[in-house]
């Protein structure tokens, strides 16, 4: 597969705005919807909120799981979905990926049957279902992983902050979405929003497969928190640096020291923690000239 | 089972951090970990974050799904989940609940097979494995729900919130993490945090189950956005309100108003929107004379 070369460091750091291949569409009809309410001065009130859609992933004629999407890219989602979860590994040819709007399902095919389903098959004349312990073997592959030593420029982090929260956006629009961004130096190429916050980073991986995106060079950001599922996606993906406006969880922050990511959460301004792969951070900035974050810009509670 | 009879809103407005039955234990050892780090600055950083640990729960011996949890209230959050997802029904008799730690499993033991083991069985026969059109099912039993006529005072609400921002928590502790109330009038009764949002749910669910507790009266608080999954687990849990100070999907709002159920997002300080279920509030306050929400209680994000 094609690897994409993009020079996103020698750009420069005040505009890149228009740097990205994807970006948000705030304005996509298919995507929010107006909603009439009342305030609390029993005023009306309309706002604008988020779609949320059912969509069912089948790999070849087996079902695997329904997620709850915003709905836009069911074919990345559904493909890094699997990816992710490692049922479809290295060396398996996907022939088609179908996505039917009206069945709310997409259907991604194989060259022949994965080694997941075989793997299913065995454990489900077993055990009768064997998804739990399927999706438990999540982890598995983590510990043949070594991610690439990129250097990490906090002058890069602080660009790439200030170009995600300046970004037109569906959070800016109507609130209550996850973001991640697939960035390379100074640069955010890839921004996927969705109400279920594993699915955003889920689209990007489906987009790095499609593509055939190195990692090797790629830093991630998200806006939701350090969760070890968070950090198993981004090892498995091969990205060797993941940094947050959001807090850490202890396990997410074991795992990344024992493959060797990068950790930064708490990325608010000027300020962040580093907890893991400290030693790819380059300090080629003087915290103290990068302004506090704009209050408008400041992302409140999209909790998930 | 016992209906526990409780005059909430007979307390004071202005003294509830003690009226829990339930309250966050932030300084319980086991739920967070002191790690050291580096800051923006290159200084060390000595902090605080949740624990996140996987639970296995079975339903009898069936295996159903591994959950991360901070690991608090095992019982509870299985009880919730199997009750929650529709796979524990009226009627099924609960012998046990038999948690191990080292395992890291909660198996929860029925008298006899449930329905939801019966049609796994079938539907495991026919597809090879159904879990997840099992949990497709989710939605099943809420046609026939119908909430309980409660009315909701916006005096409580405000009540409620500031007491819910005043309780020491996991979320001040430590961030990264979600939280949810069961509340009755003005008084917080059980207030369950978690890195999982859905679990913090479950184990109110599970607790409820298990001390037989009316959801009559009561109303739902979360930090989390109100999304669809949300929305069903209150209304199946036969609570009529549900409030949050994040935002809405329309999906969320769509299923809350077909089930009439009362939705109010975006609640800070004095502002908050009634997105369905108008009726059932009581505009007994005067938002003018509620105070903007202290800066230091603002929750920044918790996202999950």
């Amino acid at each position: 597969m094609p690897i994409l070369q993009l020079e996103g460091s020698q750009l420069a750091k005040t505009d890149n705005l228009n740097a990205y291949i994807i970006a948000p569409d705030p304005k996509a009809p298919r995507l929010t919807r107006a909603v009439d309410g009342v305030d609390h001065d029993g005023n009306p009130a309309n706002i604008s909120v988020v779609e949320e859609r059912p969509l069912t992933i089948f790999l070849n004629g087996q079902e695997i799981v329904t997620a709850m999407t915003i709905g836009d890219y069911p074919d990345y989602l559904a493909l890094g979905f699997l990816r992710n979860q490692g049922m479809l590994k290295d060396g398996e040819t996907v022939k088609g990926v179908d996505y039917d709007e009206d069945l709310e399902t997409v259907v991604v095919r194989t060259d022949g049957e994965t080694t997941y389903e075989e793997k299913l098959k065995k454990k489900t004349r077993t055990s009768g279902c064997a998804v739990g312990t399927v999706f438990g073997d999540m982890m598995e592959g983590l510990e043949d992983t070594t991610l690439p030593d990129l250097r990490v420029k906090t002058s890069d982090l602080y660009a790439l902050s200030a170009t995600i929260n300046r970004t037109p956006s569906l959070y800016l629009e109507a609130g209550a979405i996850h973001g991640t961004v697939l960035c390379q130096g100074d640069r955010p190429l890839v921004y996927m929003e969705d109400v279920g916050r594993h699915n955003a980073v889920d689209k990007i991986a489906g987009w790095m497969l499609s593509e055939g995106i190195s990692p090797d060079d790629k830093l991630l950001y998200t806006t939701g928190r350090l969760t070890s599922e968070m950090v198993i996606k981004t090892a498995l993906m091969g990205i060797p640096a993941l940094a947050s406006r959001s807090g850490f969880t202890a396990w997410g922050v074991e795992i990344a020291r024992e493959v060797g990511l990068t950790l930064i959460g708490r990325m608010r301004g000027r300020r962040f923690v580093c907890l893991a792969g400290e030693e790819r951070l380059v300090r080629d900035a003087d915290p103290s000239s990068i302004p506090e974050e704009d209050k408008k810009h400041r992302r409140k509670s999209a909790d998930a």
